[in-house]
């Protein structure tokens, strides 16, 4: 099957190496007019100037873009899609004044979605985490890296994981699973008999073989802040993780400066996440790396937390620098990755290009697929959002809006109607 | 025609006095389970326990809510809905840290919008913000009053009120309309052969006294700002649209402080909106009044600046405070009211009770309409939102979505496929 979109107000292309694109680079946004697309099965064969495109596919099916904008589909490399229960009750109390500790003493916090996962079968994981992935594709997100992590025991992490593998047979998106085993240390480990020690090595020992013998995840993550693993702990974690074959992720140095950014440069980390605590070595440490600086301005905003992380001085420095939406139920709950880029231009500095590459060039690179997704150039998955706009630049602009039209997953229409 | 609303997860009813709230009182929310709500023509009859309801309207014609939640239509009491092009070009170079002053010379800011809107028809007005309140009807909002403002001359004045009744006749939404004649002083009048003098007799003398006779305006606003309208130049204008029959509201301290919430309270204007910058005795004036002090979150976070209103000290010293989107070109393009509820809990510290009796009771209170709309409760219109979540506290949590499934508005479906 050959299609043909047409009749674009703009098309944003993304195109150019594939590959994370860093400091500068992520300056340039390929903005085409009067130009079409051309996608045979699940990639895109042809972009170029209207006319000629249409001559050279005769036969096409055409589908008219009715002079709306069509860019890559959104790539969210930092999403949490597998949990029960949302915990709208801490937002409140974090609005009054009350703090994570309290929280979590409270019953509050990651342990809770922990507690409450745990007692829920994977079918009722899976029911509860299709609509909100759906809801993430309805806003222009074509892509969806999704980690486990409210399990924290073998049998909950790879129930969490059968989750993801299931969600990616019954959905037409493109999704990535991580696990985060090491998301926190489990209440049960925190007090004798038991010790962290023991859940680590129950990690290194017992998850991480099980989850690569089923092929469950590509990637290992960590949540690597003072309180909850140590940059020591991480590098243990991880270094077995890739002894599995996995590749790796930290949250670093999100609330607390903890050389976290340093370490994932150091060991070849795909992407290091959160950042808004990075130090200056932290900086220069990733700017001097391959690994993606993950920034994910919607978790400050939720939290009330004046510190966004700094964008400007990382793709300044040279990073390369992706967006995501944190998507979980604690502190970022939301599925709209277009606000993500409103607060990316209003919070962090960036301009509109730079916003646009860091949710598609660089997410696609945070997620292992520069190659494959995030720009609309022949050979690359046709991964499409249709946006109800005029120009790019209304994407962050009309913020809060729902104005994604539709989206295509190789080739394949994934939401909406069109 | 009798509706009854049945088998909702709950109905929040904000049922009470029929006027503003006012600090500690705003924490009363009446969220009701295994309730029904009756509308008879425009009006809600009753509100009661499912089976008696029920029962004593064994004929009235169902609306399955299908377990998701009933409340009452937000009312947004300050968008700027009649303009013509976005600014979206603005939003990129605040972002790049370029000011107000600098994106005014370069040609940038009110004074754009001026000149675009000037350079319009009222058909091509009318077609461009049909759609635009359109959205803010589809997140939920039901009462939408609408500011001319971008004309600055007689003529420019006139046709926007125009355009804003001619939306009155074609949309199911309840529009409230002000003039807003004093938005700026217009480029011509600032330099000489002309004054501002002369602007403001113009407002007094003619725009007023026609927008009265051609009954075009309930309220009359204006931006009493250093560097727009001094406080002197305020009570000339809003004396003189008293004086012509309208009420009266200020876009007051919205960056400095200048006085303005004391004079909104001392010459009884309906509302005093933005307020981020005001002082002390601002505070206390009005909590002492019955003006309704309006926040606007929304704009300080588009525009990337860090002080909000203080929205506690307000409630706390016994002030009504409302919420609305300030929908507008330049400042806060946003249609999606329930994102502005999320910035008030995790910006302005209110709890969720306080923000939804803000955007419901307070926000109609502050278009002069409290005995009208505002509360699902005998007498009042069947102004209606339902939306996609179990728990009224979800309505600020999943932030940036889209859940609004549906509204009616004097018992008519104005959004939604319901």
């Amino acid at each position: 099957m050959t299609l043909l979109f047409d009749n674009a107000s703009q098309i944003v292309t993304c195109a150019g190496a594939p590959r994370a694109r860093r400091g500068a680079e992520m300056r340039d946004l390929e903005v085409l007019t009067d130009a079409a697309v051309v996608v045979e099965g699940e990639r895109i064969a042809a972009v170029g100037p209207r006319d000629a495109v249409r001559a050279a596919h005769p036969n096409a099916t055409v589908v008219d873009c009715a002079r709306r904008l069509l860019m890559p589909g959104l790539v969210d490399s930092h999403p949490h899609g597998i949990f029960g229960k949302p915990r709208h009750e801490e937002q409140e109390l974090r609005g009054a004044g009350v703090g994570y500790m309290e929280i979590a003493r409270r019953g509050g916090g990651i342990h809770s979605s922990v507690r409450d996962l745990r007692a829920r079968s994977e079918d009722e994981l899976f029911s509860l985490a299709l609509p909100r992935l759906r809801r993430l594709a309805a806003h222009g997100t074509t892509t969806v890296e999704v980690k486990s992590g409210y399990g924290l025991s073998l049998d909950d992490e790879l129930k969490s994981l059968r989750v993801i593998r299931r969600l990616q047979q019954a959905l037409p998106l493109r999704l990535v699973p991580t696990f985060l085993g090491a998301h926190e240390i489990p209440l049960e480990y925190r007090a004798a008999p038991r010790t962290r020690g023991e859940y680590i090595a129950l990690i290194v020992e017992q998850m991480l073989p099980q989850v690569a013998a089923e092929g469950l995840a590509t990637f290992a993550d960590i949540f690597c802040e003072p309180g909850v693993y140590t940059t020591d702990e991480a590098r243990i974690i991880l270094g077995a993780a890739r002894r599995c074959g996995l590749q790796l992720k930290l949250h670093a140095d999100e609330l607390e400066t903890a050389g976290a950014a340093e370490l994932a440069a150091e060991i070849g980390a795909t992407s290091a996440d959160h950042l808004a605590a990075v130090s200056e070595a932290g900086i220069k440490a990733l700017a001097e790396s391959g690994t993606v600086a993950t920034l994910l301005p919607g978790t400050m905003l939720f939290l009330g937390r004046p510190r966004q992380a700094p964008a400007r001085a990382l793709i300044d420095a040279g990073a390369s620098v992706a967006l995501a939406s944190d998507f979980n139920p604690g502190t970022s709950p939301t599925v709209n990755f277009p606000l993500v880029l409103t607060l990316a231009v209003s919070q962090l500095h960036l301009s509109v290009s730079e916003a646009v590459v860091a949710a598609t060039v660089n997410g696609a690179a945070a997620v292992g697929l520069a190659a494959d997704t995030g720009q609309i150039a022949p050979g690359f998955s046709a991964d499409l959002a249709l946006y109800d706009i005029d120009d790019i630049r209304e994407l962050p602009y009309w913020y809060g809006d729902h104005r994604c039209l539709a989206t295509w997953v190789r080739g394949v229409p994934a939401h909406g109607v069109w």
